[in-house]
Order: structure tokens, then sequence, then C-alpha cells
């Protein structure tokens, strides 16, 4: 539990917490552009008005499952930080536990990647609305590149989170496609990529590198803002 | 024009490039979800049926203005196949042609990447529909790197068609969202992006870079079938 507005009454607590697990039981079920208020305030069996006192909008019980789910993420990552030094063991770890923890939610994750396509869009991974969901992902980045054991190429370094963070993003979006068995090619895909990211990073370091370096420097830096899109 | 029937009167044809004409207008302006077979019939003052008999729905319609451009961006880049044998030049070609071609249809285009976004819908560059123009597409850049001059890895070369393909959606899909003046980020980002590539081209050809290059060959060969999202 991790809603917003703190200091309720256990009591109130509990009607937050089963609006929010109804809507997104329904949201899984029915789609979530075909779901309304008013009919998770029905199967919750909360009135609707007390409902819009939780949650002013569908899209106030999703920016609540971002942060939410992005909590459980940050946890599962942080244990596996303590332990591990090397990069591409914490990177699997972050974008493994996106893959444990979304599962549940497939179908809804699948429509805020439509929906999310359009930056402007206020649930996009991109919009200025989730912002803050934006910046404690990149933290959980910073984290994993900050202190690893993994040598890494310094004017490079600087700009691997926000690398991290693009490319935890494009698995995520592979894997809501994946109509392979347990999204196994998501994991090949993951293995995969992550094993040719560690040999060009190893590369990237030797001196005749430095002009790939230069330039690739040089794009992150007029790109990598927080407004990505502008 | 290039409608998929040929053979019709030169009435029947005139009729069916206005309903074509006036339906790009009416997507462009309201919006392609919010336009109605109806509303495009009305506008182009032709009967409901006929309408109906040039285009079964309005995804006909978008199947023919990618069809439609798709012919206009090969013809651009054919004339600089014949001139120019560098490989950057080439591929810029290329992605210019996008931009210039789709420019009139931003509104439009935006809201094809919106719904595209979701590989199983017929309109997606992804789904089985749009097998034939995915099959074009991947023909221009197959004759971009074909007889190129710039030298490149032969293990890599391969699969250079289809990286190209996806290169130029990425750029089309940032273009899409770019909101700065005429677009220039995205000139911006498809020249650095660009130099990037070539450089790493350039590298990946030493034999110091072959794991590098063997790494890359098996991901592609396992991720780069005609049915990217299985």
């Amino acid at each position: 539990m991790s809603f917003t507005e703190n200091k309720k009454t256990p009591k109130a607590s509990a009607t937050q917490e089963r609006i929010y697990q109804t809507a997104l039981k329904l949201f899984c079920k029915k789609g979530f552009e075909q779901s309304s208020m008013r009919e998770i305030s029905k199967q919750a069996n909360v009135a609707l008005g007390a409902t819009y006192y939780y949650f002013k909008s569908k899209d106030a019980i999703v920016m609540e499952f971002y942060a939410q789910t992005q909590k459980e993420i940050f946890i599962k990552v942080q244990s596996t930080l303590k332990e591990k030094q090397d990069l591409k063991t914490r990177i699997k770890a972050l974008v493994l536990a996106e893959f444990e923890n979304k599962k549940p939610y497939r179908n809804l994750v699948g429509a805020l990647a439509r929906i999310g396509s359009d930056p402007q869009h206020p649930l996009s991974p991109f919009s200025p609305h989730t912002e803050a969901i934006r910046s404690r992902s990149l933290e959980i980045c910073r984290s994993i590149i900050e202190d690893t054991k993994t040598p890494l190429p310094k004017d490079l370094k600087t700009y691997l989170p926000q690398l991290l963070w693009f490319y935890h993003l494009g698995m995520l979006f592979f894997w809501i496609h994946d109509q392979s068995d347990n999204q196994e090619r998501s994991h090949r895909l993951l293995e995969e990529s992550l094993e040719i990211m560690m040999r060009l990073l190893k590369l990237a370091k030797l001196p005749m590198m430095a002009k790939f370096r230069k330039s690739t420097v040089k794009m992150l830096e007029d790109f990598l803002s927080d407004t990505f899109f502008k």
C-alpha cells in the first residue's frame, strides 16, 4: 500500500484498497477503455461519490498502479543491488522484476502501452504528468549504474541511467506483445541484448573508440533530457 | 494514383480519387477515429453505397495511403540511389523522403502511430495485414544496402535492411511527436544517429570486434523474422 494521501482511518484505507483492486481486475478483464468509474464503484460495492472521493478518475487509479508496482520493483531490485555488483546481473534483475510484477496485469499494461505511445497522453511514460514516476524510475536506474563493479567509460556513464530507462521500457514493450509460452522470447531477447550491450561497453573503453564515444555522448547530451519529446 | 484495382473508367477513377483525397483531408482535420464513412461520402459528394464500393472501410483507405506514399518514397529514393553510393547519404534520402512525404498528413500519421503501436491491429506496420506494404518497404531498404560503396562487415550486412526498416520507423515515430519548429530536432537526431551508426559499422569490421558481431548476428537471426512479434 502506498496511496498518495496517507493518514486515513483503517476503514477508509480498506475501502480505497478495495476500489483499487476491483478496478485493476475490471481493467484486465473488460479492458481499460471499456471500464467506467460507475462499474468500478458497483463491483467494489462502494457508492459512486465515495469512489470519486478516493480516485478522481480512472487515470488516477492507473497512476496509483504505476506508483505501487514501481515501489515493489524498487524493493526487489534493491535486494539484488546489495548482493551483486555486476552490471549485467543488476539490469537483468530490474527487467525480470518488471516482467514478474506486471504479469498479472498484462492486459492492462497492453492497453496502457497503446495509450502511452502518444507522449502527450497523461498516462504516457513520456508525459509531463508522469514526471514523478519517471524520476523515481530513473533513480532506480542510477542506483544500478552508480556503484557497479563493471568498468564503464566515464563519458558514457553519465547517460547510462537514462539509456537503461529506455531499454527497460523497450523490453517491457516487447514483452507485452510477446505471444510465446511464458514470454520465453522476451527472456531470450533480454539475455542476448544484454550480452551485446556488455560487449559494446567493454569495447567502448578502448582508445580507438574515442570518436565513437564522442558522437554518442553528443547525441545523448542533445536528446536525453527529461522532456525527450518536445 | 496507384489504386489496387485498375482498369476503371476515367470517371470511376476520378470518383475514387475524390473519395480518397476527401477522406485524407477529413482524417487530418477531424481525426481518424472521429471520422466516418458516412461523413466521407457526404463531403466527397458520392453516395454512401458507391463510397463502400470503392473502399470497403476506413482501414482500406489507410492501406491505399500506405501504398501510395510508399510508391512516392520509392521513386524519390531510387533517384538518389542511381547517383549516390555512400550509405549515409542513401539512408538520409530515405528518412527525409518519409518526413517530406508525410508532412501534409502529420495528424493522420500520429493517429496511425497510436493505433499501430499494437502489433495485432490491422493497420500496424507489424501486423500480418500490412505484410505486402512491409515487404515492399524492405525491398527499398535492401536496394539501399545492396550495392552501396560503403564497406560493410559481411555477416552483419544480411541483417542491415531489416535494421534499417526499424530505424526508419523509429525516426518517423520521433518526427511525429516532434514539436520543434519544422521538426528540426528530428533532422538533428537523424544526422547525429547516422554519424554514430556509420562509425560503429566502420569499427565493426575490425577483427577485434568479431565477438561483438557474432552476438549481434545471433540476436538478429533470432529476432528479425518477418513475424517480429509472435
